[in-house]
């Protein structure tokens, strides 16, 4: 194991990997895994590794066990021939992060988290979250022997409150901001010894990036041109734009994508801040989105995605509910079901493409966060129907 | 391509591969794809491959394209670590079919399915489906742009439906005997030139063998013990079965597992046979058990397990539901959060234990065919329970 730092995104002050820390004790900025991935770092092809074994390399603070996993990653890269067509788009593809153990993207992160906090003595593991992390955390927290506290938003659809129990946590509906919630949650922590691995600490991004590798595994390291990535605390987005930065500084890519932050116009407080041309956002007032899963009203690392879409020379991008339904139907039509969150990519896809912000002859790599299962309200939005026959009159169809 | 034979299961007539054949026109038992794998078969480590790309060798009769998939395969097989030690057996594994784009086994052989029907000029695809071969059948019709008809038992959970109907397939509950209606759909197909792609028609075993390919690399080719596998309509264990038996005519592998046929005592036609020692299964009468996905009264392959089973040295099991509910509860402890059918095997697997009938020093599979979020009423009979507090009161917990 080699001995890593972790870096402030914002000033650049270092602190030693071996602790919990996720924002910057100087400035409040978020940290990151800093990683020398300069000449070229090799990694397996053999059958049968789990995702860290596979990309240990770049992994060099991790003890990795072959048996250290509940099977996240290795999620396909869909060609999404039937809307290439209709949008007119070259190459359109989804990255379907539900294909993971709790069918949503944060499983590879709550991997790394808890493999951390193992490592640092912790026996409790936390999360703050709209959804997605919820259920993952909690599992994790299960195969891993550690007691875990998951807290959620007071408005959480009631839905998702059994998948979540059904791993066994201690759950907590808290009334009040769920922006505030986030930074009393790391207070929490250092008082009772609970590692929170809420969306963006640095472990988290960490498994993000593994997304990243794989899309480029995937093209046969033909760099797409766009990544379109749902976000809400920002800890995704900036996971994915890292590992293409150590897949290029490791030279095996020559170029990275431009990355597109896509938000939903009912919480958009970092596509708000990149219109204005602020290097800081604020607080978005009243969120409301069928987009749960990223309504996030103060994106702890909502800075740090202005910062790296400056640096990448991506942009942003957001979406109305009634585009985003439409589009998770445009998705249910190349047999791809999708909770709403992930659909707002291509309906931020759809409206790039309208204002002639993004090329025909693109290659373009949708993130898809989460499965449709995980918000089944949302069919009040649709009007579905089935006949009712008997046996006997099957013919008659 | 290669021309390649169906043969009976029964009577071993044959028939081309190039006709829509599911049951043997001289004796009625269901035909099987015969393939000669003698001789070592090669296939491909690449990544960026679909499940039929890297296994083409086993599918000559194919012509298979990149970009026809939705992702299908390629799912973890999962260490049961605290299982291990909580039954007392030496290796534990899930191989955890949630993680496919319909999250169920069924995508695997919803694809051949779909494809066989294309090469032959079909238009239309339907299935009989209890549910998860619903989803995935409509899901794939979209994909592959045609029409789908499924036909769902009259007292499907409601929660079912919206999941199918998204897609868009043209979606009929029917009154009536789910045993016969299976029989009327392949009558009906006949008469409106609609494919159907049925839980056990050759193409779906096809499907289903990749899960025994994959379970093999996974294991580094030492070959389980035992193969428990949740059992309906029987094409999923057939396929299982076959899948190893065709790597070991290949030379891939030495031996073949013992394969057990789970089921739920509420709906267990080949068990009962099988305990009976009978060459034929009966229609089971008043089939009833929370295991719905498993719940058919009269399996169409259900005389082909029996001799499967003889051939292979295999067994049967059934379990109470009360078993699956507390073997799902054991599953969620692993952080694996599967739908009741796919928690048979593990119930299963505890009885067959006690009973002195699998050794402890066995390495055995599980198959777990579907995700827990597929059937989210099962949580009636849990007692789930979460606190709700304020945002300030959060350090009193």
């Amino acid at each position: 194991m080699m001995e890593v730092n972790l870096y402030c995104t914002g000033c650049n002050h270092k602190e030693n990997i071996n602790k919990n820390i996720s924002r910057c004790p100087k400035c409040g900025e978020p940290m990151e895994v800093e990683l020398k991935t300069k000449g070229k770092i090799k990694y397996s092809k053999n059958i049968g590794q789990n995702l860290l074994e596979k990309y240990q390399n770049f992994f060099p603070y991790l003890d990795i066990k072959k048996e250290d996993t509940l099977g996240e990653g290795f999620t396909p890269l869909v060609k999404l021939d039937n809307l290439e067509k209709k949008l007119d788009i070259k190459n359109l593809y989804l990255k379907n992060e539900s294909q993971n153990p709790t069918w949503s993207f944060k499983d590879r992160g709550t991997l790394l988290g808890i493999l951390h906090a193992k490592s640092l003595g912790y026996k409790k593991v936390g999360t703050v979250s709209t959804g997605n992390m919820a259920p993952s955390v909690a599992a994790y927290a299960s195969k891993f022997n550690m007691k875990s506290y998951v807290f959620v938003k007071d408005n959480i659809a009631e839905e998702k409150l059994n998948p979540i129990l059904i791993y066994n946590p201690n759950l907590y509906k808290v009334k009040g901001d769920y922006g505030s919630l986030y930074y009393k949650s790391l207070k929490l922590g250092k008082e009772k010894d609970i590692y929170f691995i809420n969306s963006d600490v640095p472990l988290r991004v960490e498994g993000s990036k593994t997304i990243a590798y794989e899309i480029c595994e995937q093209v046969d390291f033909k760099v797409p041109d766009y990544i379109i990535v749902p976000t809400s605390a920002g800890g995704n987005i900036r996971g994915i734009e890292k590992g293409f930065r150590e897949f290029k500084e490791a030279g095996l890519i020559d170029n990275i994508p431009k990355i597109i932050c896509a938000q939903s116009e009912g919480c958009s407080p970092i596509h708000k801040a990149y219109v204005q041309n602020r290097e800081e956002i604020e607080r978005f007032k009243n969120p409301y989105t069928i987009a749960h899963a990223i309504e996030n009203p103060l994106p702890p690392s909502g800075n740090q995605v202005l910062r790296m879409l400056k640096r990448n020379g991506g942009f942003t991008e957001a979406v109305k509910d009634e585009e985003i339904i439409n589009a998770q139907k445009m998705m249910a039509e190349e047999g791809l079901f999708m909770q709403p969150a992930s659909c707002v990519p291509l309906a931020a896809l759809i409206k790039l493409k309208n204002n002639g912000k993004i090329e025909k002859d693109s290659t373009i790599v949708l993130i898809g966060t989460g499965g449709g299962l995980k918000y089944t309200s949302v069919f009040d939005k649709y009007e579905l129907k089935y006949n009712q026959i008997d046996l006997e009159s099957i013919n008659n169809i």
